[in-house]
């Protein structure tokens, strides 16, 4: 689990820096001013009414800031930070080299200050607050609002005696929650990664949309889902044996204390809370990236508590860890895992998704490998991942 | 009306200073360095592991960041720009006066662009996503998380026949109508102000923590709450008399235009989806500032809609206007009018909260004046008048 947890930090370094505090200065590049097609439209992503930043159809990201006394201002996307130009007001603007289609974290430099974007609306990633914009994707209808019954995600506090404090979740609830008050649900758990916390999944994640769509066309029966923190978590335990970590913190300390706050805490408290099916049968989990990894830990150490497993650009389950699991095996009916296309190590060859899953079907698992076409270890990767996995389970 | 009008916007500079796209340069004075108590900790309102900014035992905020290459940086708080100094490693640092106690809006200015802190959170407010500071008030008790049984704020979208298209709102729904699945709740439309959305009462209002430790506590009795956004509205509508406004903007078209989104969108939709009692004692309307004028202008064309009508430093009904509204004081319960004690003109002589509910209640009203101690335009205000409205409605 090492190994893997080093690849993604490679893979995900803006999220990782931040995590460690490490103080990492992008490459500073010159703005694009060659062949950029001028139909540059606000972003989706902006705050309401502002028209920086804008996305052309060649999805190159273009910033603007009035800073007039400034001698320096930049705009600091996916590892480069490309160096704006002033004008005779003092308006800086730039333009950045095209972009992956989905959800980017970025933040402009003002003089050496990494700052949020007056621009944008803010989410939480990177380990902060700031700013983020959608690039347009070919296949965003299907994370687009639509006028079909909605559910909605609600905000939770409760007791945690793991924690011995207050905590803070989401729930999603599908529209038929509301509509039909006797129904009882399944519950999917889902997990965001490192640098992100409870808000990712609905905010970037579009999870309410993507799943209210998916219900809608019938393409997903509805079902539940919690969205809790993984990161702030008590880390008083133990290491478990090979996942390093402990009470002194490490990685291993993680899933220890999040697997104490999610079976002792949080499953108990949705139960008693909220009309769900309580077995098994009726419990997924899922997680992208660290949450995966959360995941793939939490779901081996209680082999009998899920039947339905997603680990979105989070490593693989290997057939070593499963030939002999026999609780697993038997109460397992999905295992999905994912990644994006650009994710090389994890979208191809014998380290793949794909490669893993034809493994773990030799063995009796129902495994699925997805790759995300095109996108890296960033949200569009997710939203496709719980589109894909939401379509899967509880079926 | 429009006389009120203008005087919200001299108390609420700021916010109306971004909402009409005045560009205001606060003056720029001196950090604050005599006389200050070195007993500074990290602001309830930061982001989770930020020191920056920090407040102390007198109030006074102090902010952090490093901009090496800046020329300029300033703390923009309350109509001042606290000009902050640069020590050898690029940190800036500076301290403001001491504020209010409660929430306030701030940015920092770096050489000139005013940008967000990356120490805090963000919230809605002066028309923007951007900083804001929670100054730690004697009486905060009634809006910290508790361990009580707790309702929740959801996310919900819904189908605007009105607008044309989806729009976007929250509803608080209090423990009991999970923990009862046959009962019907009265429910309170509550907005926000100028320059704010709908995200403010959840989010700086902190109207679901309020309620839920009043409803623990037996202060207030379970209702449901929704809020929307009162500024997003077509504007369509001739001006009603008195009003001025009309198709081409103006106020008269908010009030005008959110009334029709109001009576023919919003209440169907939440009647038809939640458990809701669906008639006039059971359900109140309430709003700060712009929010509390939207308020008086609706259940006024609304006379039998409303049986309690709340408005937060948005002004006063009169005399004049109710003597013959045979309706309306039919219908009415309770008229709860409020403001800032720092509001002068609505705190204090004949204009004042107390002085209308005085009047009104010589024509049969039950209406009531109340003034926060020592605020301002500001959400402390607004918290306080909410904890207030809540214990009288409904019962």
């Amino acid at each position: 689990m090492k190994k893997i947890f080093l690849a993604l930090l490679t893979l995900s370094s803006m999220t990782a820096s931040a995590q460690f505090g490490a103080p990492r200065q992008n490459p500073i590049v010159p703005s694009v001013v060659a062949d950029v097609v001028e139909d540059f439209k606000p972003a989706a992503t902006n705050q309401g009414g502002k028209q920086y930043p804008m996305v052309n159809s060649q999805r190159m990201v273009r910033a603007q800031i009035v800073a007039p006394k400034a001698s320096f201002v930049g705009l600091d996307i996916a590892g480069k930070i490309y160096e704006m130009t002033k004008d005779e007001n003092g308006v800086w603007t730039g333009t950045s080299e095209p972009q992956d289609e989905g959800f980017h974290y970025y933040q402009l430099n003002i003089d050496g200050a990494s700052v949020p974007d007056p621009g944008s609306k803010y989410f939480y990633g990177a380990s902060r607050w700031g700013s983020g914009i959608d690039v347009p994707a070919a296949d965003e209808e299907f994370y687009t609002v639509k006028n079909v019954p909605q559910g909605s995600i609600n905000e939770v506090y409760y007791w945690s005696s793991v924690s011995e404090k207050m905590r803070h979740g989401y729930i999603y609830l599908p529209n038929e929650y509301y509509k039909n008050p006797t129904k009882k649900f399944p519950v999917l758990y889902l997990q965001h990664g490192m640098g992100e916390n409870e808000t990712g999944w609905s905010a970037q994640g579009k999870t309410g949309i993507i799943m209210d769509n998916l219900i809608a066309a019938g393409k997903a029966v509805p079902f539940i889902i919690f969205m809790d923190n993984g990161l702030d978590v008590p880390r008083r335990e133990a290491p478990a044996p090979g996942q390093g970590g402990g009470r002194r913190g490490g990685f291993g300390g993680f899933f220890n204390a999040f697997q104490d706050v999610l079976i002792k805490d949080i499953i108990p408290m949705v139960e008693a809370n909220y009309r769900v099916i309580a077995d098994a049968n009726h419990r997924a989990m899922a997680g992208l990236s660290m949450g995966g990894m959360q995941t793939h830990g939490i779901t081996l150490a209680n082999p009998t508590t899920f039947a339905y497993v997603g680990m979105f650009s989070g490593g693989t389950f290997n057939t070593e860890e499963l030939k002999d699991a026999a609780d697993f095996k038997k109460t397992n009916k999905v295992l999905f895992m994912s990644a994006g296309g650009r994710e090389t190590r994890m979208a191809e060859g014998d380290n793949s998704v794909g490669k893993a899953a034809e493994n773990l079907k030799a063995i009796g698992i129902n495994a699925h490998g997805y790759v995300s076409p095109g996108t890296a270890h960033e949200w569009q990767t997710w939203r496709r991942s719980l589109y894909q996995f939401a379509q899967l389970i509880f079926k």
